[in-house]
Formats: structure tokens, sequence, C-alpha cells
């Protein structure tokens, strides 16, 4: 069996996990960023003093072998009636049960994971409460991931640094599952508040660049204001490698060919398909068709209203097969 | 595949189910009563108006390939921090999280159901709120499950009948269930708040004298002060076949053999193994070695207090397999 560990939490890492557990030959784990401090995730982290459990919640439906829907509607039930329940999510509760019955937040997970029977380990990346800092290059810093995540509007500046406040540990099971990785691979996601808020906590890029891994950087397919609105595909790949302290071994990115009418609507929220450099700059980029044909028209408060244009679960999962085993 | 369906719901089914769901030939349904109004269940009913939970619980528990003591943990984990939640089972907050979800407390037995793999189906005996009403033979009436399940202390007045206040329609899916058994099995368990609690609601007996299946009563190993305790194992096999108009195809009971000591410990609270009669009046016993050798010296608050001698999962299981199939 492949030892795979993949990087990231949101839903393109969620398309990627969808992709592999289909393979028996794949020893599945997923390492989840711990610094989405927006929505529910303050509540949780202020009021309990919780990990933020969106992203944990995400890696874990997208591993189970149980009803996909079912399992989101629970976890994100949110109740309205009841003294004093109003407001609580029935996913956050059972992981506040869970982490006072087994003692940690770490245990939660695991605990939740054999009751659901997930097919992987999910290892959220640190344990201990850290924010996002990013340094722009107009001189302005900003703190918090859900800030960062929404751009002043009409400004382009550009992320220059992005760092932790506080400095945290990384989970030793985060570097454990990289350091005797046979894969590792990073992305898609948002490239700082999801990747490489990952990257950065603690020695996980020391444990990125010495492992003896194959590392694999699957590229976005869209820009996203305030993040990534200035970058070309090897823009996005130089900035994985600076954060990783080492080059991807193979980029796997779309071969930019979109469903008719998506594009159009991205535009107008001024985001646009990531650019195809002609200069790969010695980076090895294999494109593929990477879409998915079914496009999501609307969807209800489960944070996939950006996508529109997703990356396809199934195709995903066979390309990655083939690259992990040679065959392409 | 041999469909069977199992009358009860308290800790004498759990071992019936438990033993049962190791044999892939057998396809298991439980009906269960829906009459307890102890604690939590009085709670949620009339707070929530909900079904009670506790032995919904139990069965989906024993029927699930998850970690039995986990999942009991997961249920019956009480908040004791945050604003409100103070007092709440975590068992009770997904059934109501999956009531509200899914329209309907039969919708929120079956996922969780399916959420956690469990091997067959939980059907709660009816969805309408009723309550047990026992008339003894000094005259008296007492109305309420737990209030018959704590007698007077030295009255040894019987029950001449249990019924329901209000008469309620039986769930039309417990109805099909016995209508279309192969094998119908009730007991073990309080006789008259457990397994006849399921049988006077609506048309159940009627289904149970009119379904083709075999009909198998597991009588109980030890009297139960206030419901048993005048009673010989034909009292008790004759009452069963009052309450569900057919008399059991076969009787299984323990051979009255129990481990060293225990027994003492039950005379103390006046509770005696039930007593063997010598003419069985044409009803077809079959005695067997049917008690756990392990011996519960203790257990915390979920309801096995009173099960020092219990049933042995394993060895119900097998002999009620060689039952089924002839092999006996």
């Amino acid at each position: 069996m492949k030892k795979i560990v993949v990087i990231g939490g949101g839903t393109g890492t969620t398309a990627v996990l969808s992709g592999l557990k289909q393979f028996e030959e794949f020893d599945l784990s997923v390492i989840v960023s711990m610094t989405d401090d927006g929505g529910s995730n303050a509540v949780i982290r202020d009021q309990f003093g919780l990990l933020p459990l969106s992203d944990l919640r995400k890696s874990i439906i997208a591993l189970s072998d149980a009803d996909q829907k079912l399992l989101r509607d629970i976890f994100t039930y949110r109740f309205d009636k009841g003294e004093g329940l109003s407001g609580h999510t029935l996913g956050n509760l059972i992981m506040m049960g869970l982490s006072s019955l087994t003692g940690s937040e770490v245990g939660a997970v695991e605990a939740v994971s054999q009751l659901f029977g997930i097919k992987g380990k999910v290892i959220p990346v640190t344990t201990e409460k850290t924010t996002l800092v990013a340094t722009y290059d107009d001189g302005n810093t900003v703190i918090g991931e859900h800030i960062i995540d929404e751009p002043i509007k009409d400004s382009d500046r550009k992320i220059i640094s992005l760092s932790l406040l506080p400095e945290v540990e990384a989970n030793k099971e985060a570097i454990d599952a990289i350091l005797h990785a046979d894969v590792i691979i990073a992305g898609p996601g948002d490239l700082y508040t999801s990747t490489i808020a990952n990257i950065i906590i603690g020695n996980i890029s020391d444990a990125i660049s010495k492992s003896p891994a194959s590392f694999i950087f699957i590229n976005n397919l869209m820009t996203k204001k305030g993040q990534t609105h200035w970058m070309t595909d090897i823009d996005l790949i130089k900035e994985i490698s600076k954060y990783s302290k080492r080059k991807p071994d193979i980029t796997l990115m779309h071969n930019g060919v979109f469903p008719e009418g998506v594009v159009e609507y991205y535009e107008k929220k001024n985001e646009y398909p990531i650019k195809e450099s002609e200069n790969l700059d010695g980076y090895i980029v294999l494109k593929e068709n990477l879409v998915s044909e079914e496009i999501i028209e609307k969807q209800s408060g489960d944070d996939l209203v950006r996508s529109l244009i997703r990356h396809d679960a199934k195709k995903l999962g066979d390309i990655l097969y083939k690259i992990i085993y040679q065959q392409l």
C-alpha cells in the first residue's frame, strides 16, 4: 500500500480525498489547516476552546463511506429551538462531547473517524491555537484568516509574507505522516489560507523538504481576489516551493477547457482561470482535464458557494493513480 | 435469509440481538417499546415531544458493528458545561437534530441506523404518545412505566391487567415486520414493562396471532419484585400467551445453573431464579445453559445495574440458530 498524505482542508481537498479513496492501494492521511477563524469556528474556539471544525468535518465526510449528504446535514444541523441550544450545530456538539469523553480534540477526531467508518486518517496540523498573519506589498498587515479571505474592494495588493501569531508547534502525527509518506499532495485550495496555512505551521516545511516522498502540487483552477489575483500557474508553483522549501516533483493542473458560461460568471467577480505560462522555468507540469462537468448552480450554507467550477474527484483520483504508479 | 423479529427493548433484547447479528443468514428487525417514561425519557418527551430514546439506543448499539463502548459513551454523554447545554445527553441531541432534519422520529431512527452501519432495522412499536396502566389484584391502578417499575415495599400484589392510556395505533412498520417474519422472538426482559408493553400496542397481538412466523419466547432468569415475584416459568409463558393471543411454539429458558454467589445477592432483594414447573401443561420448553459466565460486578449509570446475572449473547445466538434451523 502506498502512503498518501494530502495537505489542505477545503473543498479542493475533499475532491482529492474522494477521488483517492476509491483505490484500495492507498493508505490515506489528510493534514488539515487549523487557522479557520470565521463563523462557527470562532464561536467554538472562543466559547469552548475547541479546534476549528469546518475543515475537519469536510475531510471526515469525504473519507466516509456513509451517505455524504446525510453526514453533512448532521454535522451542519443548527438547533433553532430548545432553551440554550439555539445556534449550536450538531457537529460542534458531537465534537465537544467526544473531546470531553476522549480527553482531547485529537481523540475526538479519531473517535468520530471510527464511528463514521472513514477510510484514512484526519490529522489537525496543530492542536495549538494560532492565527494567520498576512503582510502585503503596500506595507499593511492583516491578522485573521477570515479577514485575509475578504479582500479590500478595488485593491490589488499582494501578500508578500504569511506567518503565524503566535508561532506554534505542528501536531507530531502530521510530521510523522509526512516523513513516512510515499506521496505528499498539496492543494488544490485557497493558496494562503488553506494550503500554505498548513505548510507554515511549526516544522511542517522541514518535514516536507526532508521526506523521501514524492511531492505533488495540484494547481488551482481560478484566481481568487485578494490572494492569487495576480498569479500565473508558475507563480503559484513558486509560492508553494518557497514555503515548502522544496520544489514539487510534478504539478498537476487543469488544461484550461471549461464548461460554457461559467467562466463569465467568475469574471463578474474579477476572478479568472489561472493563466498558463509559456516558460515553465524547469518545473514539470502535467495538464489534464480535471474539471467537473457538473456545474453547481447554487449551494446552501455549507461553503461550496464559490465552487461553481470544481475539480472532479473521479478525474483527479484516476490521474493521481496513474502518476503515482508512473503510468503517465 | 430468515426474517427474524425481536420484540422487547431492554438489556435482554440487546443480548438476543448481539447473539443473532453474528449470523449472515438472519435479516433482523427489533420492535422496541415506547412507554419508558423515566429519567431522561421524560425530559425529551415532555420538553421536545420526542420518543423515549433509551431502549431505541440500546438496540441501535447492539446492532452496530462500531465499537459498542464508544457508541454507548457517545449516546449517554451528558453535557455539564456551556450555557444552556447542561443536562442534555449527546444521544438526545443527535436524535432531536435528526428528527428535525428527516421530518420524523422514525426518520431519525433510520438515519442514525444508517450512520452507525447497523445490521438490521430498529422499529419503535408506536410513534404516538401513550402511558402504561397497571391494574392490581388489590384493586389499585398505577399509571406510568417508571412507577410500575418501582414496587411498593412489602406488597405482594399482582398485576392482573396491563393497558394503555390512551389507546394508540401500532407503527405500521412493526405490523408489517411481524406479518412477514419467519420467526418472532419475545423476551427476555421485564415481563410487563418491556415485553407485554409492546404486545398491547394497537393490533400488535393480532399480528402476532395471525403471522405465519414461528413464535419463540425466551423466559426470564430471575423474578422481579412488583412484576413477576409470584411467577413460575409456566406463569410467565401463560401471561405472554394471553396478551399475544397465541401460544409460543417453543419457549427457551435457562437450565437453572448459576455462577456461585450471585443468586444470594438477588435473594437479598427478594428476587429469585424463575422456578421450573414440573407440569409444563403442554407447552414446549427447551432448557439450556444461557447465562453469561462473566459477572457484572458494578455498572455505571446506563441501566445495567440489575443485570448481575445476564443472558449470554453468544449462547443465546447459537441456540436460537439451532432452533431456527431445527438442529435441536
